[in-house]
């Protein structure tokens, strides 16, 4: 049996949690300029000085909403570099779970929004996540020009070229549109994979 | 021989152009919040009233600058638009004129900072841009896959797909770097025209 003391800590966590999810959705929807912690606490149906118990203030939140966006990347394609098989099944996996990550709530405020508001120190941290995972896909594309399988290519220039076409589907995902995020993926990871124009017969 | 009316008001617009190009310079390097009118000024080597000869306030300057750097993407893919060849080669075109000018100081304001800290009124005006730069990119890749040069796909997400990986290079491009923007829109284009992978020989 948990004693009382885990138990709030735990619910603690969970409302912290929410705090900084329903901020990202506002700041996804607004922008984060046009975003208030009033609207937060609104939707939370809470008072604002019930947030300051969970945060300490926008740029707080923004830090983490970013913070925690990134690491799901980066948790997301470790797991791919560790797991089995070839670095072309690893790199068309990196690209399908990067597709589901930013077309999420705290994914998607690292695209849409990302650290630029914070101050430098901020930045930092968190531009120290994205090159991590900046190196892990080159390494991956790498892997897969040793491989065979990927075309020789610069890994740097062809993982920001993944990162941006993948990156850009936050900016213009609608949650409630015509286009699931497993049909985006599909065709944005063929596209990738394949390229725009039919081979040319010679 | 034109009248002094005429040089002066010339003179005015070059002027203003100069304040509206510094400025985009700085929100580029530092981000629209962290960058301040005065750092324009004294980059410009004027005081701070006389910038407001020029322009009115931080907001029209960033207003500017975006519909700037999105008329010149415009007018980019509709002259290609109306240039003689295959669709396929009216997309190249398109893509390398797309390259070229988001890593320019007003295409890659469109990009860096963007009309997100602009009121709605404003992005609503630039995002209409956005909208027909966007179509005229769907209706190229349509008349590809009816020419038979591009593979069959959906144009609105292949479209999106593109303008996001080349998009992104406005964040990555570093001017002083190694890469040269010729560089980069001949890997770019060649990555998104033939994909990432070896093609599989049966």
């Amino acid at each position: 049996m948990q004693d009382r003391a885990q138990v709030r800590i735990k619910a603690r966590i969970n409302k912290r949690e929410a705090v900084l999810r329903t901020a990202a959705q506002v700041f996804n929807e607004k922008g984060y300029l046009a975003s208030t912690l009033d609207e937060v606490a609104e939707r939370l149906n809470v008072t604002k000085p019930t947030l300051y118990y969970y945060v300490k203030n926008k740029e707080e939140i923004l830090f983490e909403c970013v913070r925690i966006g990134l690491t799901m990347l980066q948790e997301a394609i470790h797991d791919v570099g560790v797991s089995g098989g070839s670095a072309a099944d690893k790199l068309t996996a990196a690209m399908r779970k990067y597709t589901e990550i930013v077309t999420m709530d705290f994914g998607m405020c690292v695209i849409r929004v990302g650290e630029d508001p914070l101050p430098a120190e901020s930045q930092q941290k968190l531009r120290r996540i994205k090159a991590a995972i900046d190196l892990e896909f080159r390494e991956l594309i790498a892997q897969g020009i040793a491989e065979g399988s990927v075309k020789p290519c610069d890994p740097k220039i062809a993982a920001f070229t993944i990162a941006g076409a993948i990156s850009w589907v936050a900016r213009w995902y609608q949650p409630n549109g015509d286009l699931s995020v497993d049909t985006i993926a599909d065709q944005c990871i063929h596209f990738l994979s394949t390229g725009l124009y039919q081979p040319v017969t010679p």
